[in-house]
């Protein structure tokens, strides 16, 4: 698939997973994009679990579950309403689960470009993880990513030790459907803004010309 | 290009930038495909600081020199010699910078999925710059990603609020050369590992059984 056609199309997907199974060599090639990202002095310190057993999945839904309430009983009453035609996982009905780790140690402590800003080990990791969100787009597989825990306990359940930092739960599966915009959208939860809006020139709050504004705001891809 | 060449032959570069005019349709369909970037709870937390403005780089890579001869003398002797050689910034010679800051507070408190996680907001900005990292290897523009300085000394002048965070400063170019392997690599500063390595099976430690390992160690993007 073209690059901007994946970019495009790639959507955050909780509903329409399909019973279909994915072949072992389609997740390498999603496991081996993620693993080509750029990282921090060339750390990969990423680890991916892949996470077949349902009943590990369902200690992990339980938890999203709790989650969920805290969440809805936090938002005002407008919000509320709108919050329940949400789903905000699929980890059972996905075809599996990968979590995606962080390791600040790997290969050592004298990694070029975070001697000063020690995030962008973290960061790499999720480099990785739009790789990833690509490659199984192009292969007709949709990916969730799931928020709605306090990692420690995800990472209890996954024996992953203390100095591991876990970035990201996501659930893999091949979709029944596929949706032109983000559900969050369809469900008017919010909306998206027009990038012209976010743009700057030079220093922050300085908007650029209206010529740049207008190809901004007549740019497809 | 297809998406799998784009993430294979994408290269952090900060060398062989060429004096060439990136037209700005470009350069907006490069920040459009960051646009189009998963965010948590659809809250698009970024935004993009166009840098043309040659004598604010010349600030920001005044900053970077000073950290490079910090970083140098915390090495170790064996490390010195081959640092010596690794550029870690083509900031002057790259045709445009570009920063990108995440907005904690944009679209209101109530952000679906960031209520356990507040990095998820870095996260999506981060998810944003591997997009355009991508779009930009499809139309044959390099980017470095800059991290040798303290974030809130880029916001100094760039005149970025102290609630806005700096997440990346990028450096986009055309090229005269495109290289094969990382620069790290090629220098011989770090190697890369293989993906199987950093492959667990349902909680930390525990191996994939040896038929996936070999599906993994065989697998070509």
């Amino acid at each position: 698939m073209d690059v901007y056609d994946a970019i495009k199309k790639r959507r955050d997907v909780r509903s329409w997973f399909s019973d279909e199974k994915i072949p072992d060599e389609i997740i390498s090639k999603i496991l081996l994009a993620g693993h080509y990202a750029p990282s921090v002095g060339l750390s990969e310190p990423w680890n991916f679990i892949m996470i077949k057993d349902i009943n590990i999945r369902k200690k992990v839904r339980d938890l999203v579950n709790k989650k969920r309430c805290e969440f809805y009983n936090s938002l005002p009453e407008d919000k509320k309403e709108k919050f329940e035609k949400i789903k905000i996982e699929g980890i059972l009905e996905s075809y599996v689960n990968i979590a995606v780790t962080c390791d600040f140690n790997r290969k050592g402590p004298d990694i070029l470009g975070r001697a000063f800003i020690r995030a962008t080990s973290e960061y790499s990791t999720v480099l990785a993880i739009e790789n990833m969100w690509l490659a199984a787009r192009s292969e007709n597989i949709g990916i969730g990513w799931i928020s709605f825990f306090n990692p420690e306990d995800v990472k209890k359940i996954l024996n992953i030790p203390d100095e591991i930092k876990l970035v990201a739960y996501l659930t893999l599966g091949k979709l029944t459907e596929y949706h032109d915009k983000p559900e969050l959208e369809e469900k008017q939860w919010e909306k998206r803004h027009n990038l012209s809006e976010y743009i700057f020139m030079d220093k922050w709050n300085n908007k650029p010309d209206d010529n740049f504004i207008n190809i901004i705001k007549n740019s497809r891809i």
